[in-house]
């Protein structure tokens, strides 16, 4: 029998971040700069009730900021976070996709001012005509692939 | 309850790997060639029964050759592999250090004669005097991080 080989302990501290967008967990690691240092389980392409596929993450012994989850929002819409204490889930949201994020994603324009060594923060605004776009405020450029353009 | 987030499925077919090194996982995903589009679990820094932490994986659909199992050996020696049919082990093993090793790593001497664009194959031999350390036929050199060495 397989079974014990993935017996997964209950989480008693820390974030189970469910219906992350299916094989972007690590992904959401690397933005979430969590590191392999960390006690944590991930599923990945795992089967949703719902029907479809989508990632899952425990990382024990975090507790996710509003902060961390924008980061997490911009890679995983949608993902639901469960802050767990003494092994109940305390708090429980959905990472929003932030209208404006500033300083967090650097435009991919080379000539955008924001990339000039000048004084300023990057800016990006959610589109409202179409899913899940970003568009520089000062060069208006989209950015397509949000995940290679969240600084480190 | 946190229990019901991490429920983990019986792996019907595919492959358990145990006992890997503590932080070691996604290295072995790496050298192994397996991306986001498989489905599995992954755990890191997982309790051992026997104490100290330990990684595993669980890949779907997946069934390690011996080819594979000596890269896997590379990363994290004495790692169990277990083969899953039809939600039963059909087959396991123990992943171990190959005594000899040619064409998977690169020489890190960019002056030996493996790295001069000369028809030969690179070739190590598993040190018989220390732990897990591979040595250069060609130049003699150890290589000290075996997980940068290995060839995509």
């Amino acid at each position: 029998m397989s079974e014990k080989y993935m017996k997964v302990q209950r989480i008693e501290h820390g974030t189970v971040i469910d219906h992350i967008l299916p094989g972007m967990a690590f992904d959401v690691l690397r933005v979430l700069g969590i590191s392999n240092d960390r006690s944590m389980s991930i599923l990945i392409n795992s089967q949703s009730k719902k029907g479809g596929k989508k990632d899952i993450l425990k990382i024990e012994d975090v507790e996710l900021s509003d902060n961390e989850a924008s980061r997490l929002a911009l890679v995983s819409p949608h993902a639901t976070v469960n802050i767990i204490v003494d092994g109940h889930v305390v708090k429980k949201f959905n990472a929003e996709a932030p209208a404006l994020v500033r300083g967090v994603l650097s435009c991919s324009n080379p000539n955008c001012i924001s990339n000039q060594n000048e004084p300023i923060q990057s800016e990006f605004k959610l589109s409202p005509d179409e899913g899940h776009r970003y568009v520089c405020t000062y060069c208006e450029r989209d950015i397509v692939d949000l995940v290679t353009r969240i600084r480190s």
